[in-house]
């Protein structure tokens, strides 16, 4: 589990949502030489890659037929130290575009969240765990 | 982006797939003191989470409709290697009761990969890319 592939519709419109919003460095569509190739990877702290690759390419690498766009499948977990990097982290997702289903509060297990969905519908949640220190 | 949460449909089943065909440690379904809280949390290399949560409460955690099933909003890539490396993983994945969509064989990219849905339907790729040395 070091890459986690998201499909999207427009692969330009969802890379200016993590390049330009969140702010986050790529080299921009790659891939494009192959017919269903065009990607854009994104690399994350310690060898983690973040990959947007259109639903219907990824339907058709993976060999399953194309289905209808879900927010319930999974939700990425961006966790961290302090409840401040949660709101910064929330707020320059605001900025971006993201819709905000959940504004940051205190959680039911004693922590802190909230949760954006990307331009995808693709759900992320921000948190911090007082239990959980994350190395940076 | 450290952790990374399922929605399934039946804990007990989807935590039976990771835990006994996968092999990969658990102390179980935890947080059933809470009325949405009941998850089973995997602890990966690096880190990394990745945890089992029920759709419905997925949904309502954030604040989110729950949606039908669908196998084609992501990936998650298991990047290893070795080609020997993704045939061992593919087999255990398939003993384990995984729906293989894509036996392992060369990629379009130049590496080697093949790609299977665990219990819910999630696109699980286990790949080797010559030109991506992975820190185990």
């Amino acid at each position: 589990m070091n890459l986690l592939t998201l499909g999207v519709n427009d692969l330009k419109k969802s890379m200016q949502f993590y390049r330009d919003g969140m702010g986050w460095e790529t080299k921009g569509i790659v891939g494009t030489e192959y017919e269903n190739g065009a990607v854009v990877m994104f690399q994350l702290d310690k060898g983690r890659m973040l990959c947007l690759y259109e639903r219907k390419n990824l339907a058709w690498d993976s060999q399953v037929a194309l289905q209808a766009q879900s927010s319930t499948e999974f939700s990425i977990g961006y966790f961290v130290n302090s409840e401040n990097e949660v709101d910064t982290i929330m707020e320059q997702a605001k900025r971006a575009g993201a819709n905000i289903t959940k504004a940051a509060q205190q959680a039911f297990w004693g922590g802190y969240h909230g949760y954006f969905q990307d331009v995808d519908g693709h759900l992320w949640e921000i948190g911090y765990n007082p239990s959980w220190k994350v190395d940076d």
